[in-house]
């Protein structure tokens, strides 16, 4: 780590000799490969950005130029050489470093949102933000081919290529596939610009070197170097992006120093925005990373998965596909994270991966369900966000039958506040004729599933990341609720979703400081169940917990039922306080906001006591129902 | 209007003689000028389209094959020739025929949402599902230049074209300019194909007759016919669109009906998804609307329009960047609807309108306040939807100073489902960090802005649609909100935006019922002020009103922070239903809906009355705060 330790920030990687950069790339794959092996995090797409990364901070001056990161899980490497090498072992763990750029921990980072096709968006404000206020500093974005394919790449493509005097550099890192195949027209001609003779010479000579070595060090260097004269003055057709008015340059080598430094340089001298297409390879210079067709290397995780809730989704929607010929399945680059590629291995014309595309993914599903067939949307339940006037008016307005399945609902928790799914719930409640539910169990996914895809009209499920939960049987049902417990008539502890094994634990809790429960999981969170607001009506009071925020979720919906049916039980919702949540382990972020038996155990029966005190145990007559209906 | 009075559907057009079509063409812009000047809508638009209808419809079969139609107002034509001339006189009245397509109008109707660039996306699920189920039916979608201009078109297109068996026709309607000039590298990249010599010969011809007749007739249609024979074969060069592997025909003279049938025929035996490219001119055969620089025959609207709150919004925006030249404004695509056009005029470099593209909208003002601004974003309260995400963490998770400014929230009646802005509300609810106003007049709309632009992070403000309110002066202030009547205890009535007039209203008939009452306007509405909160509980009921869904609205959150607090003031929040409105005037829609003075003071008094009976003029100490804080 000779090198590494020497680079304390970006000016000291312009002093290095090349040989001193070559071992810094080794050094830097190195804590890469151990590092993210160990937290966890984003292996493959950052051992495809070595080089281009120290190219970016040896030809632009950070953080006087800024240096934007599309989806940001491509930073690892600009995190090592803007002094966080010392850190860089806290990756992702509690109080350590983030697994994306993070303005609070340094100076060199803008972009905190994971979420991809944002960064040209918010390079075309800044240069024009510099520009107006006669500030002589370059932008450059850094965007993949996969983060093209998301429609406001576009609007900003085309804002910037209107915008000629823009001190604004573009860097395609095009490495073929984001997630997993890029998928459609762009990639079509991205491919078409790669397939270049010349540049193919380029990739034999390359694929011939990784046969002899698995690992990249003086070698490659110099052999991709030595073919780099013959790469850098070449422009390949430039197609679209010249049609829009951009400068395009490329394809260059991105796994390349040199080559990628001249590019840089040029782009960086012409004075208006400039595309820079880098061609790279995902996890390259580790060789199981890099043959990886499943692209496990994307996002390591710990070996031995034990089944997720994602898995028993996967399984139940291919027996749908057997039994109803109709169903069919739409992702947004996700075919693998969200579980529908065993869908796709049965039903493959059943099954439209679209690229990072919610927008697209909800609109065309509608557009399948006006055609008669029933598709089930697949995302995580982050990305709903993204889509959510196409789902308001392009699926509800019509009364569309499709099915939304949103995976990593609630606290996710490692990868920080824009990978929570803490909105969902809220933004569904607005939607006029959607049908929500929140299954607590792996029995319930597959449950509320089949019941989903057998209704008229938009649905949709929302279920946790990660090891789904022992299965809590029902010894009830109200309405369309299950009743999970019931001791007593004192509280009444709604669970929604995962957190009705919080429930469960609180109402435990409750028992034990003399409390009669009962615990009911509503499994459909939308529309209010009429049953339960009547159940309410006989408790002294309603608590209702959820890993949603609080503002306009289930708990909130629920209150409103009762205000409207005139039921006076005061409510207790419980729910993600309306903020951003920094990343750590879910358990340690549901501590730090009160989501815990213990915690929701202590202020319930602080709340009782207070409300009711001596008259605790008396009956719960003066709180029945006054329904006005 | 003899052959139009024939036409019973779109059967009828095949058989019509070309003399017989360019009678009901004429025939047909008569009817729109007519009925259009009369009841209000979109005039530009529609003169354009007719000899594009009369081609789709007989060159393809609806309803067996689609006809889909982006943002939905150039859909008048389709109208008239689809079985609705008769009652077309009822064009936008309540009741009547929808400005938009509507499935329950007629079986030729698909999309009724009215926002722009979804209509690919919905033609590559519908072409889909017919292959899929083996249903031998083309799909035909026709969108703007202006719809292209939204990242989902470009979604749409990239998944489009990687189907290469699909049965889908894109026509492009370019005009040019859509709401006014379109914007960025793609309509530049238009112009070049528009800018083909022998396609320049063309537009002069037109133009040349143009200038002789006003009015399109036989004539003209002649000069259209004559040169038809030089273009029907031209390809242009096929730029971005061949790119992405798209057939391409064009540019076609779009008012050049047999020219447009010879187009449509073509792409229709092709096979697979083919773009065709026609050129029209907005207002086509009316040379008032066709002169219009400022695009006010886009939509019509009766003429000495009286002072509005966008006029407020107006002036004072240009008033503050004279005071603060940081501040800058963005649009997407509504200059002049948003009243952004005197900002721009005043400071054009500080003024960027990007096109009908409100999620790059949103992050580029992120950058310009990285980059030391003060944006104000200018949308249409229903458009937010469009940018939720972008809102929440390119903006609000990197705490920008950005501000926006919804514009027509609420009911706004006549467009119907998809223009009401009834979910920004709930929707900025669930923004960590955001403060959110809703002013009350036309005064509040200029304290609240002024107020917004000088805080730190995001802010928003929303307003309702047509004529500013007379100002309601405040008699007090608590916390933050202005007291506006203050007769008593018993009833508190919360009134948000453009419902503190109603709110005024309702507190005037419960005192004329006996009831002491006090109305409050909390200008800003998030986060909920706690002197709001300490107030509720001197009074024996909360009452909450708004134009804005129930779900997560502000009446909901008020409730919250009381349950928070632990208030037992009962509440009852007034809101829009959850549910889609049908189109009709404003007032219609509020009586509708029984948000009128009226039906809520009869509502309070029931339940004032069954909740406190005889007790009803005694004091409220029974409901006094509780706070556990």
């Amino acid at each position: 780590m000779r090198v590494l330790e020497a680079v304390e920030g970006p000016a000291d990687l312009k002093k290095l000799t090349d040989e001193q950069l070559t071992d810094l790339a080794a050094e830097i794959r190195d804590v890469l490969v151990e590092t993210v092996s160990r937290t966890g995090g984003h292996l493959g797409p950052n051992l495809g950005m070595v080089e281009i990364t120290l190219a970016m901070h040896r030809v632009f001056d950070s953080p006087r130029d800024r240096l934007l990161y599309d989806v940001g899980h491509q930073a690892y490497v600009h995190k090592l050489v803007t002094g966080r090498a010392p850190e860089f072992s806290t990756l992702r763990q509690e109080g350590g470093l983030s697994g994306y750029p993070n303005q609070a921990e340094s100076e060199h980072d803008v972009i905190e949102n994971s979420h991809a096709s944002t960064a040209l968006s918010y390079a075309d404000g800044l240069a024009k933000a510099y520009r107006l206020r006669g500030e002589d500093r370059h932008v450059v974005a850094l965007i993949g081919d996969g983060g093209l394919t998301g429609g406001m790449a576009w609007e900003a493509l085309n804002n910037i290529a209107a915008a000629k005097d823009l001190k604004l550099v573009i860097i395609v890192n095009d490495n073929g596939r984001s997630y997993s195949d890029t998928v459609g027209g762009l990639a079509t001609h991205l491919t078409s610009l790669r397939t270049n003779p010349r540049y193919e010479k380029v990739l034999d000579l390359i694929k011939k070197n990784m046969a002899r070595t698995p690992y990249v060090g003086p070698p490659m260097y110099e052999v991709l170097h030595g073919v780099k004269k013959g790469l850098k003055d070449m422009l390949a057709p430039q197609g679209m992006f010249e049609d829009l008015g951009l400068k395009y340059i490329g394809p260059v080598a991105g796994h390349d120093r040199v080559a990628m430094e001249d590019a840089l340089r040029k782009a960086k001298s012409f004075g208006g925005p400039v595309i820079v297409h880098a061609v790279t390879k995902k996890g390259f210079g580790y060789l199981a990373a890099e043959q990886d067709e499943e692209d496990n290397f994307h996002q390591i995780r710990p070996a031995n998965k034990p089944r997720g809730w994602t898995d028993v989704f996967s399984d139940e929607l291919v027996r749908i596909g057997h039994r109803r010929q109709d169903v069919v399945a739409i992702t947004a680059a996700m075919l693998h994270p969200t579980g529908l590629h065993a869908f796709s291995k049965e039903f493959p014309d059943r099954t439209f991966d679209v690229g990072i595309a919610e927008q697209h993914a909800v609109t065309s599903a509608a557009g399948l369900a006006i055609g008669g067939l029933h598709p089930v949307v697949c995302l995580y339940a982050t990305f709903m966000n993204r889509a959510f006037d196409q789902l308001l008016l392009d699926v509800a307005l019509h009364k569309c039958g499709v099915t939304f399945v949103l995976d990593r609902a609630g606290v996710t928790g490692d990868d920080g506040p824009s990978h929570n799914g803490m909105w969902d719930m809220s933004i569904l409640q607005t939607v006029p004729g959607l049908r929500l539910a929140a299954p607590r169990d792996g029995k319930r996914v597959e449950e509320l599933l089949a019941e989903a895809v057998e209704m008229d009209g938009p649905t949709a499920l929302r279920y946790a990341k990660g090891e789904v939960f022992p299965d809590i049987d029902a010894i009830d049902r109200v309405g369309a609720a299950d009743v999970l417990k019931r001791s007593g008539n004192d509280v009444l502890l709604v669970g929604i979703g995962a957190m009705a094994a919080t429930a469960m634990d609180v109402g435990q809790r409750l028992e034990q400081h003399g409390f009669g429960v009962t615990v009911v999981d509503p499994r459909w969170v939308k529309p209010v169940d009429p049953a339960l607001v009547e159940l309410a009506g006989k408790f002294k009071l309603l608590v209702t917990i959820e890993d949603n925020g609080r503002a306009g979720g289930c708990g909130s919906m629920i209150a409103q039922a009762l205000r409207d049916a005139g039921v006076q039980t005061p409510v207790r919702d419980f729910g993600i306080p309306q903020q951003f949540l920094d990343h750590a382990k879910r358990a340690a972020v549901l501590q730090q906001i009160g989501l815990t038996g213990q915690e929701l155990a202590r202020e319930i029966t602080e709340l009782m006591t207070q409300q009711h005190g001596d008259a605790l145990n008396e009956s719960a007559s003066g709180h029945q129902s006054q329904s006005n209906a």
